[in-house]
């Protein structure tokens, strides 16, 4: 069985040592107030929770998984999963980061963030019932009507309701253009919907009375494609004026995917029967109402996989420390005993180190991405509010594919640590590896990601949001480059920066020639573009530790996470080699094999 | 549900216009009378088995799994299992490459190679009942006595028994030295066996009447460690003096193992409480004994995971074709569909010809393998033996590590290309991911493999293996040289060899000051080894396909050929560029890590 700490040592250095997050925060009038032992004081117990409540259900509620009782429509989550919902509302945590006029705590993202991620170590099949939530809320508080507002968003932050995003057909996810479901508007103002949507998780369950679900349809005349998708509210249970609930909505689970992993989690096929529902936002204009929902669901999927590697990593380290197998290749270590830990193999510190900088180059990414959220809601300077947006829109590709190519590399290397043993189901690795697998998949293919990021965030806007990051990067390398001590990161660092740039105008006049060549780069550029950014990263980290250091602090946090850097700039950042490699050897290879793939 | 052709005319290609297997076959005096047409023949019909016997029950078999009756002790495999395996011994397959002497067809290990690629690919969770057998009877064959040869190995031969190797036990699986189940010699010359095993695949079940167990175990008074291991035949149940079966030996299953994949594939927990055997080979001997078994196991993990990475290539690719979503970012290709096919998006391509690629290159190498432990078997001269002995010890932990390695990342890429259907389990794809991840882990992880090429087979006679390789790579690059169409291949390739005997200077040097230097780069170099050897192959085979284009031949299959082997150069050889840098990056990252792995 594995077990789980919160890792709320490092959560507190990289928001307050590393990204200062209190001061970014005290800027924004609604978080003038944020003080550091408040923060911190949220997080531990948010850890407790995870670790407590969520945490002992995950296993259990992978073997149980969900069951649809076929006459009802009703879903059965595993056992304790509704308990421990009941715990999470009655402790308040779906108002974590809520707008405060809707019975919210108006906490800072960036604490729903570091609370998230503890969650998705603890138990990522069931953080996705109240992670879904929280997307319907942002959307909702985003574009709803007031009438809308009024009537559901209470019900989100409180966690009494839950959420869904209901958009891939069985013909279509990726191009969600083509879908077919239909909106009838009726004499009252409301719409009739019906056709079919699959892989809605949190779809149907037994958490919460009703469930709110945000569908896209298509109104009647719309325009083909994505410029004729409408977003429409459709409750599971109606509303009554006084705010109970009323006749059941046409909206059932006809059938619950049998899947890889997440099995805590109800994947729902969902058939609308001419389900009744209210318009989000402008007709036509649903894509773009949902992408707040998608965009904090990137983020989140980013986050599901920092989690996994995170808890990983923890139980391969003390597996690697218990399990003794051989003598170390430089001599006996262990005299006492028959063998030695096998910690002392190279490769096993490689695949627990590969781990741990994975984690917590991601601990820091994705904690920077919540804190520009919180700049762009709710700093007071629009020009604050528009970079940090842009940076953010430049990161969601990074961090949602990035991280979760990591996770997946992280969690399989951790189960590799087990030997057999990671084979086998009640020791929980194999569990980690088959749910990473999901992160890499949904919410926009990792492949979608990657043409997001260099032909939208990058090539579209001519490397403009690019050279945003650049400019940090080079404000790092100016800072440090006088420090002899900080060369062995800020070097590679640089290098590592004006070759993007190289490489970025390469594949931007290859792609004029060619789309081909941005399709065929593409995956290779968002891993580069992930390794600058994580070098960036741990070059910041590695700094504060240095100087932590050289203060006099005997934390031995700070050696550990120097020796983090290190292992991360000798044994990780080389992939950029092969990776810049592949990418300029160019489309011609994957495209001129008709024959090959005939 | 997934589909599987088998893939002869690969096969054919390979064994005859680029191994020239016959000729090769037919220096060997058992092999004499080997032709084009007979091989063909028997690989067409067991392609047939394959397709259409073990293929239809890999789904259901990943489903349903074994059941173990606790009371009895007795495992019932899934349905079908037993009558598909009815069907196998019926047509003889057992027996294909045994020795006539004790029933067997003696057809060359080649063409079972071959063959049980093709059972691979269909369900590798079934392929493993016969392919435990087939290494029992491998290691009995070359370490029996005669008394065990007359009474088990007809069995063997025939599948009317089945055999299994036992060595891991709880607390030792990698360092078996360690292993604790002890043999107490009875007065008769038998030894009573007593002590626990785990993961004992094909442990038991009831596809056959009885089970041959060889079981590792240490006599009284034998040297600690691994010196003291001994080997053992234990029935489960005694044979008869007329070949009957007698009383059930006390080797019972006590549990089943709850695993990530091949759930049709029956793991057991064996007790043995006292259990009768005889043994095999020499006392304390038992390890060399097995090695007979274990690295015919090796080669044959390696061929599961190119099994899986043909059958997940196939249907991806199939998947590839009818899957329509999104548009060429070159314009539009299907006018007459509403999107284009995803294959024609550059990363789809790529994902396919990756899993193409790696499954073409492993089926030429674990050919050559095959062809290599005929040689070493059954050639007249003994340096031909010796040299093919010492090129196969070379090239075994790279065919098992390599070709898993490489089988994980196709089956992941083609499992990617299903997008959300590919974490379904009614699609297949990941079965084939669950089932491909165990080959990284037993018969030696890959981390143990890595450590047996580098440090014993390489370093281990001061590169002198290597070299033998490096002349079949000089002697091509020699040959092909001066051919300007086969510049493409064979430059990367002359230039790999140069770097490969640098980088193994180097790694030699480094590690007799430090032996951690040795691991430390172990896996990197394993990875750089498989590549040289891909690398070589596919120019061997451009080579063919080239000469049969230019003397007219219009067969797409050579055009197809050297397009993969053009993608193979281009996309997947770089990645020798991270693994020299990442292994040359040393030790010390890893080492140098006592605060960060505390």
């Amino acid at each position: 069985m594995p077990a789980y700490t919160p890792p709320l040592r490092d959560m507190q250095f990289v928001l307050h040592e590393v990204l200062h997050a209190v001061d970014a925060l005290k800027a924004c009038p609604a978080h003038a107030d944020a003080d550091v032992d408040t923060l911190n004081a949220v997080l531990e117990e948010g850890g407790k929770f995870a670790a407590e409540v969520a945490f002992p259900l995950n296993l259990s509620g992978d073997q149980e998984g969900c069951t649809l009782d076929k006459t009802t429509h009703e879903v059965r989550a595993p056992s304790g999963f509704k308990a421990a919902y009941e715990q999470y509302v009655a402790g308040g945590w779906p108002a974590l980061s809520c707008d405060p006029e809707y019975g919210g705590q108006g906490l800072p993202f960036v604490v729903n963030q570091c609370f998230y991620e503890m969650l998705n170590s603890a138990n990522q099949a069931w953080a996705m019932y109240p992670g879904l939530s929280h997307g319907a809320y942002e959307c909702l508080h985003a574009h709803g009507t007031p009438e809308q507002k009024k009537t559901y968003l209470a019900k989100l932050v409180s966690g009494e309701w839950t959420g869904t995003m209901c958009l891939t057909e069985p013909h279509c996810g990726t191009d969600l253009g083509m879908l077919r479901t239909k909106a009838e508007p009726l004499p009252d103002g409301t719409y009739q919907i019906s056709g079919q949507k699959i892989f809605i998780s949190a779809g149907e369950h037994d958490l919460t009375a009703n469930i709110l679900h945000l569908v896209l349809a298509r109104l009647p005349g719309a325009p083909a494609g994505s410029k004729g998708i409408s977003l429409f509210l459709v409750p599971k249970y109606h509303v009554q004026p006084d705010g109970s609930l009323g006749a059941r909505n046409p909206i059932y689970c006809a059938g619950l995917e049998h899947k890889m992993g997440i099995h805590g989690n109800s994947t729902a096929q969902l058939v609308l029967d001419g389900a009744i529902g209210t318009l989000v936002g402008q007709p036509n204009k649903g894509l773009q109402a949902m992408f707040v929902m998608m965009n904090a669901a990137r983020l989140g999927v980013g986050n599901q996989s920092l989690g996994l590697t995170e808890v990983a990593y923890q139980n391969a380290l003390a597996y690697a420390k218990d399990r003794i197998q051989m003598r170390s290749l430089s001599g006996v270590k262990a005299k006492d005993k028959p063998a030695d830990p096998i910690i002392v193999h190279p490769d096993v510190r490689k695949m627990l180190l590969t781990a741990k900088a994975y984690a917590e180059g991601g601990r820091a990414l994705m904690s920077y991405c919540a804190l520009l959220l919180d700049q762009e809601i709710n700093h007071p300077d629009e020009k604050v509010r528009k970079d940090s947006a842009e940076l953010l829109a430049l990161l969601t590709p990074i961090a949602k594919a990035f991280v979760s190519d990591n996770g997946w590399q992280a969690t399989v290397m951790c189960q590799q640590v087990y030997g057999g043993h990671g084979y086998i189901k009640e020791w929980g690795m194999e569990q980690y590896v088959r749910d990473a697998r999901i992160n890499m998949i949904y919410e926009g293919t990792n492949t979608v990601q990657s043409l997001d990021l260099l032909g939208r965030k990058v090539l579209g806007n001519n490397g403009a949001s690019l050279k945003k990051f650049g400019k940090l990067v080079a404000a790092l390398v100016e800072q440090e480059g006088t420090n002899e001590k900080m060369a062995e990161f800020i070097n590679p660092l640089a290098y590592l920066g004006e070759q993007m740039t190289k490489f970025t105008t390469e594949i931007g006049f290859k792609g004029m020639q060619n789309p081909d060549e941005v399709g065929a780069a593409a995956v290779d550029y968002l891993r580069v573009a992930g390794h600058l950014v994580f070098a960036y990263f741990f070059a910041r980290m590695a700094s504060v530790a240095l100087r932590q250091i050289a203060t006099g602090s005997t934390d031995p946090f700070y050696t550990a996470k120097l020796q983090t850097a290190r292992f991360y700039f000798a044994k990780l950042l080389p992939e950029t080699a092969m990776l810049m490699r592949t990418a300029r050897a160019g489309s011609a290879a994957l495209m001129d094999t008709e024959a090959a793939l005939a």
